[in-house]
């Protein structure tokens, strides 16, 4: 038996010691690098995000507190980037390159501090939405996710007894283990941790990060959560995202710009950035027609980061289309990150191997996988397909196709408008993979 | 009853959890100004730092296990400045300074290790000394003397109940905060954490620490130690010690050069640093005769920080000199650290107030303080007179008078000869405060 601290006891029962979102940098890294392009490119533009449930089944409202979660979206807001914590955004160097963050924008982010919230019950739903400046608005996506997937974590163990939990704890970290040592057989893997917006929790996220450190080596190269990349001295990873592409094709004022803006985001993200930052994100609007209209300084950029088709066709699709503009794929890179598990990452690295260079983001199956860990039954901890998408842009929808309908977001009239100037030409649907 | 982990528990067991020494930056801010004087400027010279228990009457390896000893410092040995760290180093502002470390600096202490030791057992006591380049050796003073202290607080603890250990700690915080109410009667009270040394252990520093930082707000300016100011984002408080002028005068080559010792390395120090880190430390050979063969410029420094005679008498001594050097004590600084407790600092600082600027450094009685705590009695955690001083340079012994012939320290025969050439004026024999 361990001594009980009672003060230490009593402050956690006062929350201070363990809220789910200890700190700003508890997020993505591509936030970061985002919001330095938003904020001195895009300071006028005005968005909402909204949370969106797609795991229908599971009734959030019903299990978790809205007070609670109000606490949480309260506390996150009390939140600032601490001196050290700005230091180190100041002197680290991020993709070998040093000083990526600008000075006026270190000291913008000095003052920073999560925008109001808007949340409503419906339905045993949680209508949660953020509208602001997007250089603000933004920055709610992944600390949002993060509260709502720990608080339905902590409402489905709360009741559980001291050894359930232990046992719990033992079998999940069993069964990451497991994984580590089926990839070790991998000898050029390369594999980072995107688990942050749909992690079990805060302290499980850390567990597995350092134990993906501790047994991959060399072949784990770092993690999208930037607090764990500072504290574990670890690379920060992750580049861009559909926001960007998203927010254009709403400014577009007329069909053309429409088709347009999403090369015109890449044209601004290579004005800041360069290396191996410079990843394509194809399937906002759809891979194919992507490609076909894409042009031809598209293939100098590094990579591509396939994020909603089925990973070996999307690589084929994109290794045909490097060649065809005279690319040599060797020396191209492949980032693949949708819902991918120990299977799917050992089936593509080996159909791919030799042929492209590789990078694997590893996110809910690494930090949320409780499967045949609870003695209850896997439903109440079994991961949902929750995001944190921008809906609104300076008062018109925001549309994602996606190559896969399953994962489309917008209004319907919208939807319509962008299929009509996009196509629909190689989008499938598929049961959407947390 | 809290579960016990079993993994943690077994970890903590294989000792990598919580050794004495956790980071290279658990030391003195002191010793990293003096550091990059020495290595920029004298990274020749050769010298031996040994550690002295001025407490003869406790045999300390009776209480600590030699092998535990060695366990300690060979951890110490496999430290180094992290990632993170170094970045802090370059990127915070010290006493208002930008860029204090230069680059060619920190890429120094990127690789750097602390030296080898030598430690034998003679009649209880242990001899421990580390022989190097200044540059190295200089970096064990505070390592050393942290880790003798806690191993001696350990030994003693080992064996009690949890509840008594509970009582203990409880009774210790008590006694702490009855000192912080009473300090908050000082309006204008400057006050900072100087206890590293001698500290009880490195989470009860912490914990005094952070309840000076809630208990007096602005009133607390910082602390010594490097790794709480980065964790607490505190300021890092420290200038200069004895070691600087008695290396300088172990190297005079003749009695003049002894003389001019203490001034040549005054010059040193304002051609690296500036402002408020011109705190002149004056009693190395005794304070009167520093004071009379001053050249007029010392007058121009901020401050003095007398650290062996009683505050008052110190104090009053250095503003008469202030005011026949033609000086304004009003601007003037003084700083007082030697074996400061709750009522010295009152006594002090309502003598003073009004007529000199005064800052408080304290230590062993802020982080080692268990008097009426410890139901056994006070003798087992009362705290040593424990230093760790040069006392070889490049093989001639090291001196320091003093104010009080108690901490004199050298060989009889070159102590004799430093009174010929500094005099014994003003030096008065007084028990050593801790």
């Amino acid at each position: 038996m361990t001594l009980t601290d009672l003060a230490t006891r009593t402050y956690n029962h006062s929350f201070r010691l363990d809220p789910i979102i200890r700190s700003l940098l508890d997020t993505d890294f591509y936030k970061l690098l985002m919001l330095q392009l938003i904020q001195s490119r895009h300071p006028a533009t005005e968005v909402t995000f909204s949370l969106i449930n797609r795991t229908q089944t599971v009734r959030l409202a019903d299990v978790i507190d809205e007070a609670e979660l109000r606490e949480q979206l309260d506390h996150a807001r009390t939140l600032r980037f601490t001196k050290q914590e700005l230091i180190w955004l100041a002197g680290n160097t991020f993709y070998g390159v040093e000083r990526m963050f600008r000075p006026n924008f270190l000291q913008w982010l000095a003052n920073f501090q999560l925008p109001e919230y808007e949340l409503r019950t419906v339905g045993g739903q949680f209508e949660l939405s953020f509208t602001g400046p997007w250089a603000a608005a933004t920055m709610w996506e992944i600390p949002a996710l993060s509260i709502v997937n720990e608080l339905r974590s902590r409402a489905a163990l709360r009741h559980r007894g001291r050894f359930a939990l232990d046992v719990l704890y033992a079998r999940a970290k069993a069964r990451l283990w497991e994984k580590v040592e089926r990839l070790q057989e991998l000898p050029d893997l390369a594999l980072s941790d995107f688990g942050t917006r749909r992690r079990h929790g805060f302290l499980w996220q850390r567990w597995c990060v350092e134990a993906l450190k501790e047994g991959l080596g060399d072949r784990f190269i770092g993690t999208s959560n930037v607090l764990l990349a500072m504290d574990a001295d670890l690379e920060a990873i992750g580049t861009n995202a559909h926001e960007l592409p998203m927010v254009a094709a709403a400014q577009a004022r007329n069909d053309e710009e429409l088709a347009s803006a999403p090369y015109r985001v890449l044209e601004e993200w290579q004005e800041d950035y360069s290396g191996n930052l410079l990843i394509v994100l194809p399937d906002t609007f759809g891979t194919t027609s992507f490609l076909q209209e894409a042009p031809d300084w598209v293939a100098d950029w590094t990579g591509f980061r396939p994020d909603s088709a089925p990973p070996i066709e999307a690589g084929e699709q994109i290794i045909r289309w490097w060649q065809e503009k005279g690319q040599d794929p060797r020396r191209k890179l492949l980032i693949f990150s949708d819902g991918m598990d120990v299977d799917s990452i050992m089936a593509t690295y080996r159909h791919f191997h030799g042929r492209v260079r590789m990078s694997f983001g590893w996110g809910t199956n690494l930090t949320n996988d409780f499967r045949g860990c609870d003695p209850e039954g896997d439903a109440p901890l079994a991961p949902l397909s929750l995001v944190c998408k921008v809906t609104r842009v300076d008062g018109r929808s925001a549309v994602k196709l996606s190559d896969n309908p399953a994962k489309a977001t917008g209004e319907p009239a919208e939807i319509a408008r962008y299929l009509s100037v996009f196509g629909d030409i190689g989008r499938v649907s598929t049961p959407v993979r947390v």
